[in-house]
């Protein structure tokens, strides 16, 4: 880039400029519920100095809708900074003056890594609905092969919110050995069965576009319309009661009619989300992920007696992964369990909001 | 029917056979939106004896998927009885041996009221998605129509629950010379901003379906797909999470497979839920209906000092209406408001499951 780096965004100090690499990793990489995939490339990012001792790394894994690209911009042309701009950068929540932050797509996703958009090798041709079944513990593990394709024998620390951090939680259990301590956000040791009925009818949704074919739908003309909706009923799970009523109440969309399809100002919020969402997902990776999310569920699993401290956070209008559920995973992990609990108005989606609270508690467990 | 009476239900004493009534009242009935009907026609039940005076009548509005068919059964053939089953018969919460009750299809339904799937009178052909916007007042004068067909100039009670509690707040505002008392259970003075969230999304999962042609489809070959999927979004917001975890947990349907369509108990129920709609509810009458639910806010109206008793009754994990509306609810109606909140579990659909604390409370209200 030929831009000058730029010194903060809205939130605070930046990492600035940033580009994304791949590195493909040769195969087979076997799968927990069966089979293989020939080789695996991984998208990912960086920010802040690698230290001489390999000793300062912490890897961010992302949620359902993010990707590597954790922080910074890529160009000046870019309409946002990475989806945790708050959180990582200079002297923020996760310091990049003093750690060095890994971003990383997952494997099954859609912005880089290998998934349902990838080509096979094996056909030439995208696999598409051939794409298999994945697990969080398969995605972890390719995050594993990418930890130590730099050089890295331990990580500092894995934090991630919601679905990022269920995969936290799997780094503590999986590959204790590789991680001195986790913080997990607004998750808990399983995805609850409300969660998973959420996610039933938003796979719904896609299932019953027309133009899903069974997931053999050609790139770009795939079922947009169920893949929105289904990030509609998402949406409508990350606000608390308390939040849809600060943003947006009771109000109405001016000029629109009663009978109008958007005629709400919550409507027409979901409907720029779910639009939104289309431009950048795939609907088979949707299906795959979310699939690996509800399969999710480490419930009496041991925790290593000397492996890493465990963090749980917990955001008390967190309808989605309600405090009990972090409670409980703060529990199970035993003496090297902790658990903080942020009061919060604003749901689920809090794991995306700076508090300066929230923000030196997990500093301090950094350390 | 030649059939005995069936002297008890599962849910004990019942009303026994019953049978539906239509009822043409003529037009025009003007609408609040602008515009009429050139005529309406209601479909009704009734239970009990009116006494002499025509003083012992409680009418029971339905909610979003219920019907005139409150309680009793229309034939030995009848896989269940009616909605309210446990709510309404000899010496139940609503007594049938006391009172005189009726159950009546919504105004925009499709159990036989005037609806979507009615005859236009003007062109002899269903009004589809002609069928005009509709308001719950509109709603509820339509009711005040029938209850003086059936010569009845004042209601003992309107007793209502979700939506059926929302029209019989207004049967307190609008028609407060009208009623003696009313009981609003799970639910408040408006449709709250994350219930109008919801309700959003499954619209969009409607319009979203091929076959919806902007509502200009024909009788049986509709949105069935869209209109299955907005039913399971609704059902989400139904259960509390303690429901969902109580009645599937984390259970899989035997035999299936990670990936199949339907693989998880709760997605299977949510499935059956939505499939069981489609056979009985028309896409065009959900969209009039929801969009008559969103619209429902009385926030700040004046309650008539001497206007009808209200009892505010909320179910304490009722995540669709929380408590904090229906206090809200009893707080406006000032003196004459009573607020009395109902320990659970269950979530929203507590208010379709017996309990003798409620029924107790409400028993002696209606006295």
């Amino acid at each position: 880039m030929t831009d000058d780096p730029p010194s903060a965004s809205p939130s605070g100090p930046t990492v600035g400029w940033v580009q994304p690499c791949d590195v493909t990793l040769p195969g087979p990489f076997a799968l927990e519920l069966g089979g293989s995939l020939p080789s695996l490339t991984l998208r990912y990012e960086t920010y802040g100095v690698l230290n001489a001792e390999r000793s300062n790394a912490i890897l961010v894994p992302h949620a359902l809708s993010g990707d590597h690209h954790v922080a910074g911009r890529h160009s000046a042309g870019d309409a946002k900074p990475g989806w945790w701009e708050a959180f990582v950068g200079p002297g923020k929540m996760v310091d990049t003056d003093r750690y060095f932050v890994i971003g990383v797509n997952t494997l099954g996703g859609c912005a880089g890594s290998t998934g349902p958009l990838s080509v096979d090798p094996l056909t030439g041709r995208p696999y598409g609905a051939t794409f298999p079944e994945i697990t969080f513990g398969d995605v972890v593990r390719a995050q594993r092969l990418l930890v130590a394709h730099l050089g890295i024998r331990r990580l500092h620390a894995v934090v991630g919110g919601s679905k990022g951090g269920m995969q936290a939680l799997l780094w503590a259990l999986d590959h204790a050995d590789a991680v001195d301590r986790i913080v997990a956000l607004a998750c808990g040791l399983r995805q609850p069965p409300h969660a998973l009925a959420l996610n039933a009818a938003a796979r719904a949704a896609i299932l019953a576009d027309p133009r899903f074919q069974g997931g053999h739908y050609q790139p770009g003309a795939g079922p947009d319309d169920g893949l929105a909706v289904a990030r509609m009923i998402g949406h409508v799970s990350y606000l608390s009661p308390s939040a849809f009523q600060r943003k947006f109440a009771r109000e109405t969309v001016p000029g629109s009619k009663p009978g109008d399809a958007v005629h709400w100002q919550v409507e027409s919020y979901l409907r720029h989300q779910g639009d939104a969402f289309v431009r950048r997902f795939d609907a088979n990776s949707f299906l795959r992920i979310t699939r690996a999310v509800d399969r999710f569920d480490v419930t009496g699993r041991p925790f290593a007696p000397n492996g890493p401290a465990v963090l749980a956070v917990a955001f008390s209008t967190d309808g989605l992964y309600p405090p009990a559920e972090a409670r409980a995973l703060a529990a199970a992990a035993g003496p090297r369990g902790a658990y903080l609990e942020v009061e919060t108005d604003a749901g689920h989606d809090a794991f995306l909001l700076p508090d300066a609270g929230l923000f030196a508690r997990v500093r301090e467990f950094l350390r």
